[in-house]
Formats: C-alpha cells, structure tokens, sequence
C-alpha cells in the first residue's frame, strides 16, 4: 500500500484540501512553492502509462479539478503549474497517479 | 491567432508526430530534454482555467494520448513528465492549452 491509499483510508495525517468519492487533494509535505497540492485518484492506479480508455473521464475531471483548486487556492489568475511524473525519469515518487499543483510564485523553465 | 493556430493550419511548418480530428502533437523548437513534444487540442482554448465541464472527455483523452505518445517514443519505462503551465507564473508562453511531453533524461526536482 502507498502513503497516498494510506492517506485516503485516514492511516496517516494530511492537510486535505478536497474530496470527493472519486479524488482527494492535499499539501505536499515537501512544498516546493507556496502553493503545492497533490490531487490523487483514490482508485489505485500505479501511473500514467497504466491508464485504460475507460479511465478518460476520471484523468479529464482530474483536470479540470486541478484548475478548480487554483481557483480556491487564489493562484488561477497570477498562474500556476501542473505536473504528472512518470516512472524513474519523470521523478514519480510514489507508484500511485498524481499531478502536482504548484503556484504562488513564478515557476522556472525548464520544468526540471 | 496563436503559434498553435498556424501550425494546426500548416502556415508554419512543425516536425508533427501525431494529429486526430482533435488533437495535434509536435516537438518543442527549444526542447528542454532529448524528447519533448508539445500536445494540444485543436479547439482554441487560451489556458485550463477555462475549461467547460463539456471539455472533460477532451482533456482526458489529451492525457491518454500523451502517455501512447511516450510509448510511440520510446519513454514510457524509462519514464516522463507532464507539465501543463497556466498564465505568467506558471510559465505559459503561448496563449493555447498545450501539454509538454518531457523525457529520454532524468527529470530534476523541483519542476522549475
């Protein structure tokens, strides 16, 4: 089991800042801006490669609950920046599906 | 009209590695990592903060997409990173949702 199915089942604390029967969100423990949430499947998937046609609809709410949270968190008009890690490369460090959601100062490029 | 735009309607040529009814998929012209594409939704949409409800299969097939398209390049094992920039500090630069496609080389930590 993964720190974030941990998370979803109340094992372990986090600053939940959204849920619904479908996802969670909460702060990253290592923030690396002002903003940093993490918007999590609470279905087990262990990464973006592994995702079948039928999870379209979930990936494009996901999506458009990320931007609904920049909205709340107050960074959707200054900006913001998503990112879905893939596997060693991509630096995904947990093998469960995610998109970081970072905001609130002026993200860098390249991304990483 | 944006970069996009032009591209899309073949008034400015890019190096295209996939093209539906719906999306279109190009590399970067300043790429960031050996692989790195950019896929967009035709539809002219200028960032994700406003996307409809009625955009929700759109995106999550953008999302699919992008992982065949790590497969189609070689990175879905080693791995990848998806990053979706919104308004100035998020780092958009062109003025129509897109996602970068990143790999071929550890991605660093923080994502800029």
């Amino acid at each position: 089991m993964t720190i974030f199915e941990r998370i979803i089942l109340r094992q372990i604390p986090a600053d939940i800042v959204f849920e619904d029967d479908e996802l969670i969100a909460f702060r990253d423990i290592e923030p690396k801006a002002p903003v940093h949430i993490l918007l999590v499947p609470k279905r087990h998937i262990a990464n973006i490669n592994e995702l079948k046609e039928t999870d379209t609809l979930m990936i494009g709410r996901l999506v458009l609950r990320a931007s609904e949270i920049a909205r709340t968190e107050g960074i959707a008009e200054s900006g913001y920046r998503l990112v879905i890690n893939c596997n060693r490369d991509g630096g995904q460090s947990v093998d469960h599906v995610h998109v970081h959601i970072l905001g609130g100062r002026p993200m860098k490029w390249p991304p990483g």
